[in-house]
């Protein structure tokens, strides 16, 4: 009889979730919102409904095993998430309500580890040995794959490389410190250094692509502005890339991986960032590091964090012991 | 039988030799000169005396195994060393050769790798799962013990925390880049600070320690006028402590050990050095991970890395994995 998985990832707006055989190929998925407001229980009943949605595909079958992707710190031991102000949830106990409610095996990780198991087992991380994945975004994340296993530390955080300090006067991070990688590099990080030009009285272009308010001023628009070859804003861009090449080298130095897998949104901004990343790299790296690690663009798209769902419960099923 | 291994901690200045039983205690020692400016061969032969010399303590028994701790990039698949401008080796064959010359299983690892081994069997990081080791002395070096075994990375250069870049046009490093950690927080960047504060017609207490030469500052010569209650020499102090305590910060973010040993000669430099790294550390931290780690000084003083070479030795024979 032919088993299959179930992978869901966890957002903070809406829940993604994915049947698979354990292959990894895709048979079904579902999307729905997650309605944080509503409270965990709700969200969770919510999950157990989309997993229940992509089991009919298959007439119903019990899943071998779920891997649910969380934001937060879930608990290595507990699978309970803990500190995720984007759903709201400190304590929640997932892994442990999830199981009661379907019946099955359950394996809950944080979705920036899942992110990176996702791009190591199906995407551009495979055949490394020690892949760090790095991702962008409105804010700026990370997981570690060492010795082909998912690493997380004493508590599950290995891998936060968003808050590394790199300029200790630097711009305020979200996070309350100052400098941080995440403060200085996000597509966050990019809207507020175009936010202060128009404040200057420049940046027009920029402005332009965000309908004449400033307020409205994102990512997306210096990206827009950039692409349309505006020096102000392709600087910015440019900057920020700089920025993330100093702490990929740090971390390149720190970890000594084969690969680095680079993604999210904010890749979108184009070729200034990955410009601007590729120079500071380069000059900041330590050279024996740098002549080991093959740096690439992830190829999972936005869907690295639910195939790396996926390959969690395959994992347990297969034995390679990237589960709780 | 008993039986015995050997540890060396080879130096740019002196190699350091120890003879142990399999539970790592030491029973005879041996120290000479290391002569690099011979070249490689004569200095391996100089190890190959000195691991005869304390065998010959327990009858010239043949040892079970040797462990060697070199600076530079020893190659984790082959024992050879790269890049070790203190001895002015790149390509030297230790392994191999000092296998031919001794008749014994050799195993070759870098000097603070080994360090951290040291301290995580004999040491301050007894009973740890994830263990981070930095030693602050002329420069900064790191290792790092996951999960139970020294983690190498893809090119034996993991841990490697001195060049983690702080502040991108900071003084200038050793390494050729900007504002490295060691060129912050090192010895060498103390006695820098103090040359500079010197040279602006300040710091008359800590010139009086260099015996008026200005030459002549080392970290020694702030290290004295601090304790003798000099607030310049304290203030550069506190300052190199406040850079150690960011890249700390970065490094226990990334890695989110549960145990961070910190030794070297540069905590002579005492208190300040200890209040500054504690300040930035608490504030630079994220706080699940500051929670988890426990931050203590290294116990085995100058021995750390000799006694990791005795302890590569031993897990060989124990079987706990970290050899070659």
């Amino acid at each position: 009889m032919e088993r299959y998985v179930v992978g869901v990832d966890l957002g903070g707006t809406k829940i993604y979730t994915a049947l698979a055989d354990l292959r990894g190929r895709i048979l079904a998925e579902a999307r729905v919102p997650t309605g944080a407001a509503g409270g965990p229980e709700a969200v969770m009943e919510r999950i157990a409904e989309t997993v229940r949605r992509v089991l009919g595909e298959v007439g119903g079958a019990a899943p071998a095993a779920v891997g649910i992707g969380s934001p937060g710190m879930p608990d290595p031991a507990t699978g309970a998430v803990y500190s995720s102000p984007n759903l709201g949830w400190d304590g929640v106990p997932l892994k442990k309500r999830m199981e009661e409610i379907l019946g099955a095996p359950v394996l809950v990780d944080n979705d920036a580890n899942l992110a990176a198991l996702g791009e190591y087992s199906f995407g551009a991380g495979q055949g490394a040995r020690h892949m760090a994945y790095v991702t962008v975004s409105t804010g700026i994340g990370g997981g570690l794959i060492l010795d082909g296993r998912i690493y997380r530390g004493a508590g599950g955080g290995a891998g936060e490389i968003g808050h590394m300090v790199l300029d200790p006067d630097g711009p305020l991070c979200g996070c309350g410190r100052r400098g941080c990688l995440e403060a200085l590099a996000s597509g966050t990080a990019m809207a507020a250094r175009a936010r202060e030009l128009v404040a200057a009285g420049r940046g027009k272009a920029i402005l332009g692509e965000a309908g004449d308010r400033a307020g409205d001023i994102t990512a997306v628009s210096v990206a827009r502005a950039a692409a349309a070859g505006d020096a102000e804003a392709r600087e910015i861009i440019f900057r920020a890339g700089e920025c993330l090449g100093m702490g990929l080298a740090n971390l390149i130095n720190l970890v000594n991986p084969d690969r680095l897998v680079i993604g999210g949104g904010a890749l979108g901004a184009g070729e200034p960032l990955w410009a601007g990343m590729e120079r500071e790299l380069s000059a900041r790296a330590l050279r024996p590091a740098l002549d080991r690690v093959r740096v690439v663009m992830a190829s999972l798209n936005g869907r690295s964090g639910l195939i790396g769902a996926v390959a969690l419960a395959v994992n347990r099923e297969l034995g390679s012991g990237n589960s709780f």
